[in-house]
């Protein structure tokens, strides 16, 4: 009696070297991201499931299930370590989700550069390039789980963007190798602005192998959290730490409160009520730091040489961007998140602004960084006491009304979200180029529906 | 018979261990330094002389003469290599010129920091700082034989300005060591805010022994010419280049038609009638260099990788700031030239109005950098072809009426000059506390005549 095979079955039959995850609850779990810090997304996706998922291990594994995908139609969605929060790595079509982790070799660490396989772990790939006196140029604070291709397909900067931009402005990322989506899948390196075609659109136009990424020279960053009585002393403060061309840095986070009073592990050094400015400095502009503190009348509660954030293995890098989210919605359940950029040079009087329009309901939580143009802006993650879907439409329009940028992280759809609009020709030549059966990723383009 | 001894002759019979230069036309030479590129302090200054100059080896030594001038009252006025361009270190009234050339020792060099006696050469500073991978944040083109203090009492900033902002920024000086001029100097360790009070003020408020700098990471730098057809796209390829968060870069000079035909020694790398950008930028950002080259219609004319650069011992620095104009100055004997600064984020829009008003008259040569607020704006040095002390106001007028700010080059008063307006009074405090006398370099200071 032969059973008509589906799909998958047929993809495991011909596969069956492959590492296939086959149990229900981890396939579950990978399917998943932190898509849960938004009750929209949450609503919308936590049902949505692979109907495998499998971990290559060489490049010749990855040719073999794309291959074998191509011909029997069916979904690939990549995956790094799932620490994105749009639900990038989410399928909605199931399918199969192709976890990168396990593809996670250095190729090489040269000056300035290094490239590696896409499911590195960026923390693994920064040991490697600590070697040489070098680190990553921005990495997101999850770091020690993301991986490099999660950071190019999903991400967008983190802590070192103060100095480089996000990862997208051009000489970050400066080369890839990516595999087309089909039954005789082609091998391609893009250079340049051609690799960048395939930057934070979720995976859905190209499948990237290899990543070569500039770096950063290493510095001694002293860890630092200095807390203010007012809102307005601790912005300003963050605001000319940010800018100051004399200070080397590499992150600079402003929470109002009562963000402080979210970050419980860190609650010994953040007074109840306290305003505070996370920072990494070089631990030869501490002085230089200490006398804009000192005119700011702030005060450090919490102060780590880079010699004792090795040796503890404990970093405020983790308590910076979404680990911030993380850290408070783990407190209060009641919480979700916004995303939003200000005018540069303007950062100041937006961000009060909106203290004073929302305070209670919308908390301040601002990352200092250089935006594509290299001008220090903010990127802020505020905190929302979550009401209802319509309330916080309603908090995303007047932030609009106010020229606040909001970059929604309540969509799962590509153009929804951050890149905002329709997707330029290039990226969609590229969509046409790596992926013509529409098989990366399906549903996450809104021009390029599930059923092509 | 007993003639009567003059004070200097009182110097020499009380200090004969001394390093005394008494040759005339040596005394001459020590007297001046660069201002013959204004036909205004030429003629001012050309005819000034010290009665002796003096060359210490020791702080003993450097004591025992400040301690007898005091006691003489005999001025004092400090210099290094004499390659400022505003008569900084020409004297107005005779006396001794202490030049600190020989008292010049590399105290230490440590992550981020390196501490040194003033008169040590910026260039031999640099290869202590090479050899533990690091260099200066700022330097001028005249690395070679400026010295650390005379770029820090009379200097600007110069190569690498376009990250770490001007030396005055918070964070590149961290601390100094400072004789008062009495008859029994005292030695004072200024830090921070405090040692930057003594800044660019020609050494007209104390004498400083020693100074201790933030250092960079050293980089390969890869050093280029590009030239253009066209005035615009050369000047915008520059403000993209200085401005790209992702390219990492040292210097970015923008030179416009007919300035590349002055630079004789470079003649073969600039086709007559361009316009040009030399900059320094990261090895590993050429091709993001290059793609943006492509996409302002430019072309690679001269290129030197770090290695060929260090071989060669030829550099690019050395046509960049004041040296673009020495070159000049050098082929053609009727110009002179300006210094202004623009409105961070408006540089384009106002040299371009500047070349349309005065173009065939002044010559635009701006310099990427960021302003102490961290903003990337440009500095020019533009060159002029003088024809009268009245139209030379006259142009500088113009500009300042087009909100173009200039810094007077034409003048050797200080706060005629880039500072403008009157002393801050913790600088007056500072005048008052290390020189109560008023023997340094008196008559550069508007507000604390030669006579007190």
């Amino acid at each position: 009696m032969n059973a008509p095979v589906s799909p998958i079955e047929r993809l495991h039959l011909e596969l069956p070297e492959l590492d296939w995850i086959t149990d229900p609850g981890r396939i579950a779990r990978l399917s998943q991201d932190f898509a849960w810090f938004s009750p929209v997304l949450d609503r919308q996706l936590k049902d949505k499931r692979a109907d495998a998922v499998v971990r290559p291990r060489t490049e010749e594994e990855v040719r073999a299930l794309v291959s074998a995908c191509a011909r029997l139609s069916v979904p690939i969605t990549i995956r790094g370590s799932g620490t994105g929060n749009y639900g990038q790595t989410t399928p909605l079509a199931g399918g199969v989700v192709l976890d990168m982790t396990g593809y996670n070799a250095v190729q090489w660490v040269r000056p300035g550069v290094a490239r590696a396989q896409a499911g590195i772990r960026l923390g693994e790939l920064e040991k490697h390039a600590k070697a040489s006196g070098q680190e990553l140029r921005c990495i997101p604070s999850t770091y020690r789980s993301a991986t490099l291709g999660g950071l190019f397909g999903g991400g967008f900067g983190g802590v070192g963007s103060i100095n480089y931009g996000p990862l997208g402005a051009p000489g970050n990322v400066l080369g890839l190798r990516a595999m087309t989506i089909e039954p005789e899948p082609q091998i391609v390196e893009l250079r340049g602005a051609e690799a960048l075609r395939m930057h934070h659109l979720w995976g859905t136009n190209g499948l990237v192998l290899e990543l070569e990424v500039a770096l950063a020279p290493a510095h001694p960053w002293l860890e630092s959290l200095v807390v203010f009585d007012a809102f307005d002393n601790a912005l300003a403060f963050g605001n000319a730490l940010a800018n100051a061309p004399g200070i080397v840095k590499r992150e600079v986070a402003f929470f109002a409160s009562p963000v402080p009073d979210h970050l419980a592990q860190l609650a010994e050094y953040l007074p109840k009520g306290c305003h505070a400015v996370l920072s990494l400095v070089d631990e030869s502009s501490e002085s230089t730091m200490l006398e804009l503190l000192q005119a700011h009348g702030g005060s450090m509660s919490y102060r780590k040489t880079a010699e004792e954030v090795r040796k503890s293995n404990r970093t405020l890098m983790e308590f910076t961007w979404n680990h911030t989210t993380l850290h408070a919605l783990k407190v209060d359940k009641s919480l979700t998140y916004l995303q939003s950029s200000f005018v540069p040079g303007h950062q100041v009087e937006q961000i009060t602004a909106m203290e004073k329009l929302f305070a209670g309901e919308v908390l301040m939580h601002a990352e200092f960084l250089r935006n594509l143009d290299g001008l220090v802006t903010c990127s802020a993650l505020q905190l929302v006491r979550f009401t209802t879907e319509e309330r916080l439409d309603e908090i995303i329009r007047m932030h609009r009304e106010h020229g606040v940028r909001i970059n929604n992280p309540h969509t799962f759809v590509v153009e929804d979200g951050k890149a905002g609009g329709a997707l330029p020709p290039e990226v969609i030549a590229m969509k046409k180029r790596f992926d013509p059966q529409g098989l990366l990723n399906p549903g996450k383009l809104r021009d390029w529906p599930v059923s092509r």
